[in-house]
């Protein structure tokens, strides 16, 4: 089963690619693929989400994950501007699922951090910890946006009943 | 001078493609193109946003307008899920824009009460007796939606240079 996590950003977007373990196969779990688009804040928004948008289908037509993980929205956002830029980015990355027919999975954060540390307010050490540990890597995620995405891949396919 | 106005919402997206007169030639305002694009409640977040992206790809495709007018993002919302949500289609409007080579640009919504009819804070129906008024319509715009994107597209235009 494999699966892509994903961290929306306009001026970062992490992604996760992984292969998880299946109840009839078994072994640990893959990191296929993971990186950070970054968009340039010196070019009109429209030209940025196109690049965001671009990469990541490349990205999803290569790997063709049957499932992407996506934060939940939650409701207490301190800056609303950036969060519906937020928004923007969320927009293009649903689109290239949809255009790639991957379905859209989403994730709340406190029950990320409890499905990857037991507790529901754990903090970003705390989910470095965890995903490397499970993912078996030999160094923690290059950034904290590839992290989140590796965080929402592992919890969307343990939701999906990937092996633990 | 053709330019878009598009009117963003998830459940109901007004567009409006005007053909502005100009200072070399002149004649009337022109509605080329002007509709309502709704997607379906029951349906996926990504499923719908591929909807009213394809939607209105296959307008701008039509009618390549040179410029597409959007409400500038203003920070009171009252709903920041609604309004994140809205970000979402406004992604899916950019990137339409983008693959379509057209520019875009906000016009704060005081901005264009402003510019339609003398004041910041004018009500919708003084916004909808002007646009009905400037564009000559025999009878007002068939939603609110329309009539936003008609007056976006007006107010854009005149910015750019079209002659009143």
């Amino acid at each position: 089963m494999t699966v892509v996590g994903v961290d929306p950003g306009l001026t970062a977007t992490g992604y996760a690619v992984l292969e998880a373990p299946t109840r009839t196969g078994d072994g640990p779990w893959r990191v296929c693929d993971s990186g950070c688009i970054r968009s340039n804040r010196g070019q009109p928004v429209e030209i940025r989400l196109d690049g965001i948008h671009g990469e990541l289908d490349e990205v999803l037509a290569r790997w063709r994950p049957m499932l992407m993980v996506l934060e939940g929205l939650y409701t207490e956002y301190g800056f609303p501007r950036t969060a519906i830029l937020m928004g923007h980015v969320r927009g293009v990355i649903c689109l290239a699922a949809a255009h790639n027919e991957i379905r859209v999975l989403e994730i709340a954060p406190a029950e990320m951090k409890k499905a990857l540390t037991g507790s529901g307010r754990a903090g970003k050490d705390q989910i470095r910890r965890a995903v490397t540990r499970m993912l078996g890597l030999k160094k923690s995620p290059s950034s904290e946006h590839v992290c989140d995405a590796m965080a929402l891949a592992v919890v969307g396919a343990l939701r999906e009943g990937a092996a633990l």
